[in-house]
């Protein structure tokens, strides 16, 4: 990082410039905002690139009426990038947050699958859905990656794009100097239900923060190993809070009710965490909706049914675009100053992070980096997520205490599938790319024909799209 | 090894004593036996130890016989052991070839996992039955590598046992220092293919012995990487032969019909070798009976109309009954000098094998050890099969070419789920060993549920012979 | 852990028993008595064993006065052990700190050598010292190791004796799952080094605490490869810093003048630091005393003179034996009540590390544990020195930034010398050592033959001690 | 490797295009030529390319004369090569043996340290000289391993040029897929003393190709770990042999008397071999002069009077000189057909090796390579000398025993060393380079001061050849 302080010594405030590329969900972008505006020792500049412009000029005035706001306290300036090179050079942070193609694209990913008998709660990790919007998202990743070390090699990058452990892992592929890591707040979540278990069985009201995870995996399919809240072993805590809610089911995320599963696509009930709690002995940090998508279909996503008595949901395409047709209004309405946005401190913690690398404080909290040494039951360079320590221009990772092995064979089948994936994409290698694609757990139940005949349909779906990088 | 010669010089004769436990299959006995007699340079003892003594009491008989017929070289006393110890103190060698259980327990092993729309073409290796089979085989094994360990520890073991990995893995937890080796002969037909091959296709004659194959990965599922006869590659060759033979199939053992696998339950058509040929371009160098059951049930198991499709069969427990009834109604007559018994050289390497061990020549053949090095790709310690340089009292492995990375990956789920119940049958931990059960590639279509019922119906079925090693 | 919370929630009181083993240096017994005197939150027992018992009484003396100190705020007991086993019984923290042998072995350790012409600054962790201290430690190490396992398996323990590195591997390799770590303070001076050029070279002010280092290696060899304070990179700030004072000296520790290398044997002028950070581009962390015996002897303890010139010196066991004594008498007036002890927090970070083990806070400290991923230049299992992760019932290392493969290069050559030492004495046989011993870089000068009769006779100067454990 | 036979079928001729790099020492290329004379089943052109034309003309025409000569059996035409690409262009084989340099340099290599105290009795592998010829050599490697990726990818490449391992590796570190290796023939030396002491001990003849062994290390730095004539272990008939000749020495070299190393300076007693073996149990595989070079100077380099007491030499630059002067007039009476040449297998094994990688055998022997699991103990990618199997148009590595760790320890810091060299002269950074020079074994006794003015001095002393390469 170049030097970045106004006036040096203490009580110096840091000047930066962060470049935002892709609108994030729309919710996304606003409560980074907000976080940022309520942040102390910061200014500067947030560059804000979108292929949409008109998203990104939306954004702007969210971010010029959040920087008038009495209660903002970081005075940032908003800035709409005409060029991708323009919101990087000289970047302190690049941000990005990119939905890679269309929701006709991602209607291809989730549903198409379907008429196979293959159901997908989520469809943009593994599964056939993951594997084709990797596919979409990789060959951006490549550019991004060049761009960034011609315009900006010493910017720190977060990727809260998925697939996750793909884009991340293409980043450092081509610019192994790359100062990256992924972000995701799915184990933030599982904490919560920590909380909620200690106040539930010993009556010990705790916050999250306080909460200390060891957690390892891939991500969305991470697992903690070790959970504590100050002397207390909250994975011996636990099972009496499971057996308690195992059969109604409990949505721990702040704001919902417990029963918020039975009429939110996007909840659950934790049955099958619970479920496989008990099976293995070590926690799953992921939700529901992302587990169930590691294992063979035949345990969890076999039909609508089965998915229901697991107490999730497959959230289809169809209510997404609502959804983000809402989140647009809502935004527009927002951005021309119709719809107050209240200015607080979200659960999210890129802010918090940023200013740790900045050196403002310590953090250790989950992201994904390429492993080397972290996890030594995994391969050397593939993205893993552990612990990691956020502090003065640097994000290291924590060695993590070894996953039961029955645990690692299930985590690492489906690393090296990611693994095979991106070597594929990587050499714009089909079939390749379909041997990764049947043997995803989430195919199990398909023959080698339908297999072809499902990936074939699914990259004929999507072909606008990958024409540019592959030889269809 | 202690000093065998009885002359120094090099017109020496190695006097030696193998101890050779369980019958093997009945043929196989005879064939050694007759193997042995036609080697120059050896005479000695072969102690018989068999749980059925009748049947080391038959071998007996068959080995007197051929001792006494004139064209042994190699004279060899046949010596019926009381106890296994008796066998195995002062042995040079040990030949480990049981059958853990019955036909009976073999029957569920086999078709109890039918009526779950499971199916196995052999089912002694991995799948249920290899799973089930391997619960039975660890225990006794862990006795024989103690009994081996006190009795002769400086022996070469040579094991025959199927499941092979797990039996060697076996010997060596128990016994790091032993010196063992796992012994198949499935790679012999693949070079015998290539063989055929040659000949077809360039009008070339070539020996089975002078193919040179770089094989490796793990029993039953080995992949040749590099085929050589002389400068010629084979496995550029290898791709018109298949075009010719892929539609009709074609059978390669030595003494059967090329469309044998049509009326033989053993035989098979190798369209499923050559298909995997085509996808992968490193050709599978087991049986494809062997092969299919390392694959999601859904490729080459779904039923057993796929099953003929790709022109092979899937053993009947009752087929075998009467094949074993019938050996051993040969071997009856053998050994009372009712029906001849021919010596010749067979296509085994066993006895070639043991004879580069005392160091009168030198051999590269493919068998199972712990990997040490030769196939970084794999877990350091788990049982790998490759190239070996056999010669004077040491048996080491050659560094393995890599598999192209999604072969590995196939490889590599069925070698950490041999970890796997290799760690739970020795910890007695049938919920261990349950999580390598419903990991197997053949038990892709089954429900977590149905997973449960099925292995427990199996553990049932054979409790009897479970009962003194785990708490059911 | 066992549940130590006399009240649940926020407010809680951690009721702590300590066993602390040997009486540490006089001074470092003091520290930790007064530091935990000050330390919120904590009550509970501290139990003093020491085979000097009346070391451990004075202690107890010592201990009582801080506890009716009206400055301390944690209220311990202060218990003298009869036995070892009383003071690890239920014990939540065992610091071990003890001197293996006499003064008189000492000195065979730190001067014998001087025949030969090997000089040591320091003789307690490498070198013909280092060896033979650790021969003297080991037994008496494992021993500890059995009745930790036995008595208190739970319990976290602070190793804080030398040879570090060889009494933390004994701890694990006789009971591995010890939660076990050895602690040293060298690092701490390097960062005031680093506080002190900040102040010089740019005139910022900032706490030791805050400056943030990631240094890895082996105990009292140790590299900061990362410095920063806030985003300051102090690597960059360092060599306007050495160029100031690289001729005339630079003492760095706080209460000592920057000449204090002119006349005080423990202190020294940073020259050696300063010249291997030219050399290489990272910053060794530990005091040059301890540095140059990394290294062949002729580089920067060829001669008296040699060492002159280097700015540190060759501490005299006469000197430690007027320093000791000094203290005891001190010990003594502050134990009747004669001489005050000033109560203040120290600069030692133990009683933090404690805190934040029982889930205070998260602490970022470097500390000595077996390698599991840490630092993968070295080897799996060697005890290795790197930023540890310290929280509830925690302590995980960090993936270090690798070293320049020249560093690693003579950090692994002195590492694999522990490892050689370990076998060696771990089996009980002096060849093996031996084997190490000719191998240390300080003994470069050294014939084979000479060689031989320095180990002999520094073995027989202290076979007294040695003799309950190896064949002489 | 491209079609050679000019008939298929087993009586074919193999027809090949073998590239000679250099003239190697002149009696090397004499004796290559012919052993290739007298190989059946052979063919083609050897095509001689050397920056000094005159002595590949020289070659050429003893080549021409060989060819004549009737007991040759394989009819090889020689071709002097104009330029390098016209004899690579088409090979089978590239066989490369260059002298890096000339005597005045190689005098500064062995010489100039002197005057520092160090002693060389080689100087062409590690310490000072191995160092500087390194830099000269590396860069000339890098030129061919490019122009065999342009001209004959498929070629196999036999390094016979020192220093080996890092010739080897700028090979492979240039062109990756590269199929060569470095071949030596020292370990074939102390398989004749192992011959020497069979019959000499227990009265049995037997020839050294009958002897295995399992050797590992890197090049002239191996060690036998297991060494076998039939059933019988050479390494526990070897410490009686070696009680029997310790003192006067044996020197066991075909064609020598066993005092031949009072008397020719590239001979040796084999008492340091010896000597090693007694120490460490594992018998060095090397030459004398090469394995004291691995050592502290001060083990066996002291001064000349050790080198003495320990029965080998220093090979003096003069009488190098001298001896090429010889060998140059001998093969000028050769070539001009006034002296004989006998035609007789030689005890080299290069065209063995040729000819089993043609498919005409299956050959075990040691040879260096990049390390890919055949010596797990030191780092992949290093180059390693290990048995390999060499057959049909394959060299694969056999996993080899692991050295005790005192010795792999030694092993390991030499190999890390050339790691370091080769990183350094690739990057052109004479300070990098430094690092490992100063860190030779046989640097133990130097101050930096005094190793920085060495390495000046031999930088200096040998610019010219330096300054196309390096910026002095």
């Amino acid at each position: 990082m170049e030097n970045i302080n106004k006036v040096l010594g203490d009580t110096v405030k840091k000047s930066i410039k962060i470049a935002y590329i892709g609108g994030g969900s729309k919710q996304w972008a606003r409560t980074f905002m907000s976080d940022l505006a309520i942040s102390e020792g910061l200014d500067g500049e947030v560059w804000l690139y979108d292929i949409d412009k008109v998203s990104a000029e939306r954004n702007k005035k969210i971010g010029d009426l959040i920087a008038k706001n009495p209660q903002s306290i970081a005075k940032f300036k908003y800035i709409v990038a005409e060029k991708l090179a323009d919101a990087l050079t000289g970047a302190t942070f690049v941000i990005i947050s990119i939905l890679p193609g269309t929701f006709e694209q991602m209607r291809s990913d989730v549903h198409a699958p379907e008429k196979y008998g293959i159901y997908q709660s989520v469809g943009d990790t593994v599964g056939p859905g993951g594997i084709l919007r990797a596919m979409r998202t990789v060959p951006i990743y490549e550019d991004f990656a060049r761009a960034i070390e011609k315009h900006c090699p010493q910017a720190w990058v977060l990727n809260l794009t998925n697939p996750m452990s793909i884009c991340t892992k293409t980043l450092y592929d081509i610019f192994p100097k790359i100062k990256a890591f992924g972000c995701c707040h799915e184990i933030f979540h599982t904490q919560e239900l920590l909380v909620i278990a200690l106040r539930d069985i010993l009556g010990i009201n705790a916050e999250r923060e306080k909460i200390y995870t060891d957690a390892c995996g891939i991500n969305h399919f991470t697992w903690i190993t070790h959970a504590r809240y100050q002397d207390i072993d909250l994975l011996e805590v636990l099972p009496k809070f499971i057996d308690k809610y195992y059969e109604e089911g409990y949505f721990e995320q702040k704001g919902f009710d417990r029963f918020a599963f039975k009429t939110n696509p996007f909840a659950y009930g934790n049955k099958l965490k619970f479920n496989l709690f008990r099976k293995y002995g070590v926690l799953p940090a992921a939700g529901d909706r992302h587990l169930a998508e590691f294992f063979n279909n035949t345990w969890f996503l076999k039909d609508l049914d089965t998915v229901k008595e697991w107490q999730f949901n497959c959230t289809t395409v169809d209510y997404r675009i609502n959804q983000m047709n809402e989140l647009i209004c809502e935004t527009i309405e927002m951005s021309e100053g119709k719809k107050a946005f209240p200015i607080k401190k979200s659960d999210e913690e890129c802010v918090a992070l940023l200013k740790a690398i900045l050196g403002f404080e310590k953090i250790v909290s989950n992201v994904n980096l390429p492993n080397r040494g972290q996890m030594l039951d995994l391969p050397l360079g593939a993205v893993v997520e552990t612990n990691c320590v956020f502090t003065n221009d640097s994000v290291e990772p924590v060695v993590s205490r070894p996953l039961p092995s029955e645990v690692n064979n299930l985590v690492l089948r489906n690393c090296i599938n990611i693994e095979t994936t991106y070597e594929g994409i990587k050499a714009r290698d089909l079939d390749k790319i379909f041997h990764a694609f049947v043997n995803q757990p989430l195919c199990s139940t398909l023959s080698l024909d339908n297999a072809r005949n499902l990936f074939n349909q699914m990259v004929s779906n999507t072909k606008e799209y990958l024409k540019p990088y592959f030889v269809l």
